[in-house]
């Protein structure tokens, strides 16, 4: 996209008045010049000039005016609307057994997403293989060309050192451990790769469009074949010093330190995740259910025995948890992942089981957004950082720093 | 202390303009006119009118130059200092077991200091004149009277509720519960009362001037006869939804929840408080030490059934706190209260039985304030209000508010 260039005095102050008049554009979604006259207190003409350069540069529009009031007589007015589909973002999740990609316009709407099942035990250049294919899937059917991306967001299991861009630590994919996957992305696609973990990026889709969107002190666990948590106090993502701030399934309970087992799972995650949910059903002689979400399912219905097994895993949990929440006393809980399949059943057996050990109970809720909460997260990152480029674009010409 | 009277347009601003050199003499501990106009923008004579009023409301004096570098010939120059001790705040600790006050200047610079031990088992109301005592002989000491009084800040066990002034859980003194401790010293005391939880002040004081200065994400621990913690995420205290952010000592590890014990200790405080230390000790077949304190002395000067002692506590501790750090991931973890007596074995013990079981573990460091933490943090609060109070007084004149 082109972009003015920078030269110092006048011309900066040009540039600083496109960000206002941008930024009064963003904020309303169309508008007059009256209106950007009274939004950003510039004049009239100065309006008019930023108006011009922000078309020629392609962020803004002029359309005819059908929403607004029109005078009956004469041409219709006419409004300045940013062009949200000028560029576009992607966000990517990139889970152990699925790859996940939306492509969205420049606001973060999405407007297609793929989705693939991933097999399991496949290597890690396999696994990125299958990203790069589901991004091509992705931008061919929402006809949006690679060079035209102004950002992309990764999520993916394990702690994200962003400044190295790696995965520090994910012992569920194998090969992970070493996995540059910013690095290749940055390689393959031609503008800014952010990686994160994937549950934080679940918490900032929730806090952003879904179950979180009224608090900004909450948790949200992810709970599936691995159990993970992502934490927001004083409304901002924690990711804590070492970027471990939330690994609920790496939680300890025995008397003797069990550590992380030999399928790499987490003591914690040992005990609550999917493969224990179908093991505790067997052991308590289900020998019909093939697989956890069959269990879950039928603790929804309200099968005695899936409930009794929902149970246990919620009094395991809550013995995990409830130390977890003595940290931050959080307003509210999202639950996220496989074991919203139970539904209420399962707000019910943790409620119940902090009852007896917490201090105080936050509340309970299940994820809004479900399978899409990550990609939709790695799509609000992309689509932040990329705002914030824009207008820095116009506001750090020659040194200048942000308002 | 004299103000002067608020009437709106000029007026107003030449407030806004004492608030502004006020600031800048704080900012500076004294200053000549000359670096005022400097630092505040403002012309000669908009300073020295400035500083006229802030003399008249006896907030500034003016001095000889004794410190700054002063032309050999001619007079000295004349310097503007914030007098210090124009107002004073106290900081207050009420404990169990002891009553600490300690008197401040407006900076909290502490002046004197009072401590009382206090019977363990007498009734509130003992307990609120050991107070009034304990406030009225600090005061004596230090010849401030009570009407100079600026701010108190208060610090307390338990769950504090700010709003109401009250101690919302805080099994540990009977009839606690009810205590309006607030209500009452604001009927004692003419000026703002700010009550706190004993472990949040503390860590405030140890971020202020103690071990976490350098740090933005930290916990400190207080380990005595109850065990509690509290947080400091994103350089800021962190209470959590009701008040309850940091409660360690009421941690559940056991399969069964045990709850709250017939003594009123939480579970956690139970396993690893000074009670069950000496009650390990016995048990291990110390039948010498008569106290915890004499064990943990013990353990420093490495005999080794207290080492041993020392070394079950810490893995009890461990078990409990590694599902507390899981949610913050703090940088660093001062240890607090009694157990410090056990000098480096402590945080040996403590590292040792973490390591088997967090993902990341923390910087270790004994408090530095000891048992000044809780007072010098009331301190703290209070002077920051008075601060706060006082440069409002200056700039929310007619309506106006804080810039």
């Amino acid at each position: 996209m082109a972009q003015s260039g920078h030269s110092g005095g006048p011309q900066v102050l040009r540039l600083l008045n496109c960000a206002a008049v941008l930024r009064a554009i963003r904020a309303t979604g169309s508008a007059r010049v009256t209106e950007l006259v009274e939004a950003t207190g510039l004049s009239r003409p100065t309006v008019t000039a930023a108006v011009t350069t922000l078309i020629t540069d392609g962020w803004v529009e002029e359309t005819e005016d059908r929403t607004k009031d029109t005078p009956r007589m004469g041409r219709p007015a006419r409004v300045l609307r940013f062009r949200d589909n000028a560029q576009h973002v992607l966000g990517i999740d990139v889970g152990p057994h699925k790859v996940y990609c939306a492509v969205a316009d420049f606001n973060g709407a999405v407007v297609t997403h793929v989705r693939r099942d991933v097999p399991s035990m496949i290597s890690h250049s396999e696994l990125l293989e299958h990203v790069k294919r589901t991004i091509e899937l992705a931008l061919n059917e929402a006809s949006v060309s690679p060079t035209s991306l102004a950002a992309v967001g990764v999520g993916s299991p394990g702690i994200v050192d962003e400044h190295r861009g790696a995965i520090v630590q994910a012992p569920s994919v194998p090969g992970w451990n070493s996995l540059e996957l910013a690095h290749w992305l940055r390689q393959s696609i031609d503008c800014p790769v952010h990686i994160e973990n994937d549950v934080n990026l679940a918490i900032m889709a929730e806090q952003w469009n879904g179950a979180g969107s009224a608090t900004d002190n909450l948790v949200l666990v992810q709970w599936g074949a691995r159990v993970g948590a992502a934490v927001v106090v004083q409304g901002r993502l924690h990711r804590g010093a070492h970027g471990a701030a939330g690994e609920i399934g790496f939680v300890d309970l025995d008397s003797e330190p069990q550590g992380v087992q030999p399928d790499g799972l987490g003591p914690l995650e040992a005990r609550i995740g999917t493969a224990a949910i179908i093991d505790r059903a067997r052991r308590l002689g289900d020998i019909t259910s093939p697989d956890a979400v069959t269990v879950l399912a039928a603790a929804a219905a309200g099968d005695a025995l899936a409930l009794k097994v929902l149970d246990d895993v919620c009094a395991q949990f809550a013995r995990g948890f409830a130390p977890f929440l003595a940290a931050i006393d959080p307003e509210l809980v999202i639950l996220g992942g496989v074991i919203t399949l139970a539904g209420d059943a399962v707000l019910a057996g943790v409620h119940r089981h902090l009852g007896q050990r917490a201090l105080a109970v936050p509340r309970l809720e299940l994820s809004a957004l479900g399978d899409d909460a990550v990609a939709l997260g790695a799509v609000r990152l992309a689509a932040a950082d990329a705002e914030q480029r824009l207008l820095d674009s116009y506001m750090s010409a020659d040194g200048l720093s942000r308002a």
